[in-house]
């Protein structure tokens, strides 16, 4: 491999997808990053909107989607189809030569349909396996990835995959290859001391601190398994992992997640 | 450019897309085509029965589909999303390392949006150019492209673009970097002198040979915008074109379209 260059992963959720001029001034701040960049997007509120027009009634628990087969089908339109193609379309008119990939393509990420939970939820796939190769083969070629939040289980079927899990994951898959930072932007500008008081930002998290404002109630069920994905980032050669607003991106600012 | 290989561009249509059992012998048989390959596909019915699920008429005019904005939507999800990303499952399943594209991945195939004909065919895409080095590097890469019939204007919008001609001018692109072949996958054993009768194959087709088809109305309009698209492969320096059942593909059967 090249002597290490820095990628920046970056994964945006629907808050940003569902507001198209705000979504248009992440991209802009997105695409003048220095160094290589791959984007890695969730849903947002289409796939519940073309589930409704469709009939499909959407099921969550625990704010996971449960994809039946009909699920499958809407979120492999949406996140694989209109989500991403939509934003490879856009990065381009930017300048951004983008590439827009699911977990099965180049066989990226493999994952296993998940049982033995106490409840089924259908087609959604725990990570096995990520090939960051194929991935620097494509940055290397000057080319940005976009990743929908879809895996696939070697077997014919696509699985649908956490964004957030899959951001941490490519990060690690990343850092054998390049300095790596992985950002998590969010609709609220960093984990806050207190979530009524948007000034309130917690600088820094480190596992100690973690464990104390998990056991203040201070980070919520919903920050939990990001906060999880962000230090199985930095325990796999991450570099710097952020939570911010989408729009905080370059300014360093937010919530900064580093070990003791 | 490495010594010239070659690459084999198949275009499947709707006829195999929409058959389970017919889809898997296809691609059983282009896994297994030797040298690199491409796959071009169209849409199928699943487009037309998201339209009809979600209330959005399908217009067609000369067997061509009115792309309003919300037709534009579903091809995206459908083209873009269920059937490239399913594809792209099933190929992985079967050890083929394939890679689903639009033309605005990679900003591989550019389009300007078509006016100035007697209708308005709404967000459907005249192609303007080609990106051949990107495809000849992930193709180096060991990857499979398989290009979903979508185009961008590089301005941030997806156009409806005809598959055959896409699959014409991928083969043409490519031609500059590998021995190329095209393939036409038909519902028809070939092009047929008696249409009713499968065994009519016209063995091959040359320039003055298709003007007499066309002369005696034996090519009909369907068959005329592939034989064009044909033609101009051949004069972008594509070195075979062929016309066959996806089942034929490797075994050199059907149609050969060729320079007198």
């Amino acid at each position: 491999m090249n002597v290490p260059k820095k990628v920046s992963v970056v994964k945006i959720g629907g808050h940003v997808l569902d507001r198209s001029s705000e979504l248009d001034e992440f991209l802009d701040v997105f695409v003048r990053l220095s160094g290589h960049r791959v984007l890695v997007h969730g849903g947002g509120k289409k796939a519940t909107e073309v589930s409704r027009s469709l009939g499909i009634e959407t099921q969550m628990i625990d704010g996971r989607r449960v994809t039946c087969e009909e699920t499958l089908e809407v979120v492999t339109m949406v996140y694989g189809g209109l989500v991403n193609k939509n934003l490879i379309a856009h990065l381009q008119a930017k300048g951004c030569s983008a590439l827009g990939l699911t977990g099965a393509d180049g066989d990226i990420i493999r994952a296993r349909r998940r049982t033995g939970w106490d409840r089924d939820y259908g087609f959604v796939g725990d990570i096995e396996s990520v090939r960051g190769e194929v991935l620097a083969q494509l940055i290397g070629g000057g080319l940005t990835p976009v990743m929908a939040p879809l895996t696939h289980d070697g077997q014919g079927t696509l699985l649908n995959t956490n964004a957030d899990t899959i951001a941490s994951t490519v990060a690690r898959a990343l850092a054998d290859h390049f300095d790596v930072d992985l950002i998590y932007c969010f609709e609220r500008p960093g984990v806050l001391e207190n979530p009524d008081d948007d000034t309130s930002i917690i600088r820094e998290i480190t596992p100690s601190s973690y464990r104390s404002l998990r056991d203040r109630k201070v980070v919520a069920a919903g920050m939990i398994p990001k906060l999880d994905n962000a230090f199985a980032a930095l325990e796999g050669g991450v570099r710097e992992v952020r939570i911010c607003r989408a729009g905080d991106i370059a300014a360093g600012g937010g919530t900064k997640i580093l070990f003791d």
